[in-house]
C-alpha cells in the first residue's frame, strides 16, 4: 500500500524539470499592452540617440571657442530655434542663437550657455547678450549618438518589459512589439473535502483556496492561467478530467492526491496517461510529496493540497518552467544571504523552507519569520517576502547566523537556480 | 522673461503633494480579477482556521494517551476517514481510525501516527496496527482555531492583493472582493518636437516616448492610465486640451512646457485654469523644474520632457498620490542604505538622483550606476533597480561609502517618504 519513494534534492528536482525543451512562440501586441510581457526579439537601435546634437537647456547656442578670449564678450543674437525646429543659418564668430531645451543645435555651435547666465540687451532692434564666463566645448549639449549608436542591441530578447523598456521601445518607434506567447497553465484541484469558494462551510470540508492562489501565481509569473475546477477523489473521474485538460493546456497543475494515502491516486493516473514521473519526492518541507511527470512536451505538476506546500512548489518548480517558456533567462527565485533576526531549531532530515519577512538596516539584510510556519497555514503566505532555507544540521540556528534566502519579490530573479551553495 | 522660482526640498514637495484630500471609492470584483488591486475593506476571518481539528498527514488517528503504556502496543482499526468526510463513531482505548491528510479528526482522537511508522496486519477480518513509539498529544494535528480565530482581522484595507492574499480570501469564501477604484490618470505630452511613435524621424524631432513610459508607470502604480495624445507648443491649444482632459481624469500629467524657456507656457495655463501652483522648482536633478498645481480635488503634474526627469518625477510625486487614492499606506519608494560600489563626484547645489543597479553580496547591499546618467538619457531607465541619492557635499563620494537609495522594485514600499534622513 505504501509506495517507496526516493527523495531528490531540490536542486536535482529543478534540474530535471528544466530539462524540458521549450519552443518560445511569439505574437505581436500594441506597445501599450506590452507591459509585463517578455520580449520575443532583441530591441535594436534603428537610429543614433540622440538623433542630432541636442540642447540640454534653455539658453543660447554659441561657438565655444568664442569665449576663449577676453571676457565679458558680447554676442549678437541672430535667430532662435525651438524644440522640433531646425536653424539652418550660418553662425559666425561672436554670434548666438536663442535655443530651447531639446532643440537641435545649429551646425556651427557646440555649446550652450543658460539663459540665467547671460545679460540681454537690445540696440537698434538687434538683440545682444553679454557672456561673463568661458564656456567649454560640448557644455550642455547632448551629442548625436552619444548615448547610443544605430545598430546596437538595447534590450535582449527574453527580457520582461518594464516602464523603462516601454520608453525605449517608443523612442525607436516600436508601436507594435513582438512578445512571447504566454504558456497556458491549467489548475485542477482534487479532493472530496473541497468546496467552491462561494459555498458555505460543511463539517470536515475546506474551501478550494489553492486554485485561486495558483491562478494568480501563474499570471504573476507570466503564464496564462486556466481554472479547471475541482474534482472528487475518484480515479476514473480524475483521469478523464486530466485527459480533457491536457488537450487545452501547455502545463497542468493538480493539487492534492500526491501523498501516500489510500486516496492518492495521482501515481496511477500518471501511469495510465503514459506520463513519465520525473520525481515524486523531494528532500524538502513543506512539499516533500511534490511530483512532476512529463508527457511529450507537457509537464504535469502534482502539488500538495496544503497551501504553503502548494505555494512553494509552484515558486520552485512551475515558475521557472513558465519563465523558460517565455524565453526569459531570469527564471529562478533570487538567492541571497541574509542575517537571521531570531533563533530557529534545525530541521531533522530535509531542507526546510520557511516563509519570512526581510528587513533592511544599515546596508544589511535581516530575515525573520512571519505567522505560523505549518504547511497547512495560509495566513503567513500573505506577508512573506522571502523563503528562508534551513539545512538539516546538528546545531540549531542562532540569531546573527548568515543564511541563504530566496526572494519572492516580483523583480528579483536570477538566471541559475541556487539555494545558497551550488548553482545550477 | 525669466521667472524667479524658489526651489523646494524633495521632502517638502512630497509633503505638499500628499496634503491632497482623497476619498477612496470602492467597487466589487471577482476574486480572480483581484490580483494587484488594493483592498477596500479589512479581510475578517469569518471562521476558525482550521475550522476543525485537521490531520496533517496520512496515517492513523489515535488517542495519544494510549501510547503512554508499554510498547509496542496493538490498536484495532475501527474505520477510516477521508478528506471531506466525518467519522462520527466513538474511539475507545487502543482503537485507531485510518485518516487521510486534511481529514477531520475523530472527536476522541488528538494525535496522528504516520502510515510509515506502523505495522499493519489483519486477523479474522479485523485490521490491526502495531505502534512502537509514544505519540504525544497533538502530534500531526492542526487544531481548530490554532492558526486563526473567527473575527480576527487578516489583512488590512489598503493592502495590495498578492497571490497569498488571494488564497486567504478564497479560504474565507470571498468569491467577490471590494477593491479600491483605480484613479484615472491622464497623460498629455506637449512639444512641437514630438512625433507619434509610428511616425518616421524628422530633423530636430523626437518620438513621444515619455507618454508610453508614464502610461505603464501609472498602471504599475495602481492607477488607470489614459493616453490623451500630444500637443504643439501653443498656449491656446494646450489650454483647451487640458480643460477637456480635466473633465475626464482624477489627475493629469503633462510633459514638457515647464522650463523657463519662451515656449514654456504651463505657468500661464495654470493661471488661466485657476489652479494653485504648489511648487515649480525642486532642489533635485534631474527634474528640478517639476511643477505641481492643484485645482479642486485634481492635481496637475507638470513633468519635464526629459525621459529620466519624467520617470523620476512620476515615481517621487505621482506614484504616492495614486497609492494614497487607492487607500494604500505603502505609498513611497522604500529608502534603504547601501554601499557604493564606485566613486561619484558630489553634486554642486541640488540633490542628485542617479539610476543605479543593486547587488547583494554576503548579507550586504551594494549599488552601482547603470548606463549614462543624463536627464535626456533613456537607455539607463531600462535596467535601473534603484535611485541613488547624492547630497551636495564638499568632498566627492568614494567607493565603500554608505549611501541612501530608493528601491524601484514593485514590492518594496514604505509608509513614509524618506530620503535617508528625515522621514515624512
Amino acid at each position: 500500500m505504501v509506495q517507496l519513494r526516493t527523495a531528490l534534492s531540490i536542486e536535482e528536482a529543478i534540474r530535471k524539470v528544466m530539462e524540458l525543451e521549450s519552443v518560445c512562440m511569439a505574437e505581436q501586441v500594441d506597445l501599450i499592452e506590452a507591459h509585463s510581457r517578455f520580449l520575443a526579439e532583441d530591441v535594436i537601435a534603428n537610429q543614433d540617440v540622440p538623433a542630432f546634437n541636442r540642447s540640454l537647456y534653455d539658453g543660447f547656442a554659441i561657438r565655444a571657442e568664442d569665449t576663449n578670449g577676453e571676457l565679458p564678450a558680447i554676442f549678437e543674437v541672430i535667430g532662435e530655434v525651438g524644440a522640433g525646429d531646425v536653424f539652418s543659418g550660418k553662425v559666425e564668430a561672436n554670434q548666438a542663437v536663442r535655443i530651447m531645451t531639446g532643440a537641435q543645435m545649429p551646425d556651427d555651435c557646440h555649446a550652450v550657455i543658460m539663459l540665467e547666465h547671460v545679460e540681454e540687451h537690445t540696440e537698434n532692434g538687434v538683440n545682444y547678450i553679454t557672456i561673463n564666463q568661458k564656456v567649454p566645448y560640448g557644455e550642455r549639449v547632448f551629442f548625436k549618438g552619444a548615448e547610443l549608436q544605430a545598430g546596437s542591441c538595447l534590450v535582449e530578447k527574453g527580457t520582461a518589459i518594464t516602464p523603462g523598456i516601454i520608453g525605449l521601445l517608443a523612442t525607436f518607434g516600436y508601436s507594435k512589439v513582438m512578445v512571447a506567447i504566454r504558456p497556458v497553465v491549467g489548475v485542477l484541484a482534487t479532493g472530496s473535502e473541497l468546496l467552491d469558494i462561494d459555498e458555505p462551510l460543511e463539517p470536515g470540508k475546506i474551501r478550494n483556496s489553492n486554485s485561486y492562489m495558483l491562478f494568480s501565481q501563474i499570471e504573476r509569473a507570466g503564464g496564462q492561467a486556466v481554472y479547471l475546477g475541482k474534482l472528487e477523489d475518484d480515479l476514473e473521474t480524475c483521469l478523464a478530467a486530466i485527459l480533457e485538460a491536457l488537450e487545452k493546456v501547455d502545463f497542468l497543475i493538480t493539487t492534492g492526491g500526491v501523498s501516500v494515502g489510500d486516496y492518492d491516486y495521482m501515481p496511477d493516473i500518471y501511469d495510465r496517461l503514459g506520463a513519465t514521473v520525473l520525481f515524486n519526492k523531494i528532500a524538502m518541507r513543506p512539499g516533500s510529496v511534490t511530483t512532476v511527470a512529463k508527457r511529450g512536451k507537457q509537464l504535469l505538476f502534482g502539488l500538495s493540497g496544503n497551501p504553503s506546500a502548494s505555494f512553494i512548489g509552484f515558486e520552485l518548480f512551475v515558475r521557472p518552467v513558465i519563465r523558460k517558456s517565455v524565453g526569459s533567462k531570469q527564471r529562478h527565485l533570487k538567492c541571497i544571504t541574509a542575517i537571521l533576526a531570531e533563533d530557529y531549531p534545525a530541521p531533522k532530515v530535509f531542507i526546510q523552507l520557511i516563509r519570512t519577512k526581510i528587513a533592511y538596516e544599515n546596508t544589511k539584510i535581516y530575515v525573520s519569520s512571519v505567522g505560523l510556519n505549518m504547511s497547512g497555514s495560509i495566513t503567513s503566505l500573505a506577508g512573506a517576502d522571502a523563503l528562508l532555507i534551513l539545512q538539516p544540521t546538528e546545531e540549531s540556528y542562532k540569531r546573527g547566523d548568515e543564511v541563504p534566502i530566496l526572494l519572492l519579490s516580483e523583480k528579483e530573479w536570477q538566471e541559475q537556480a541556487c539555494l545558497g551553495s551550488e548553482c545550477i
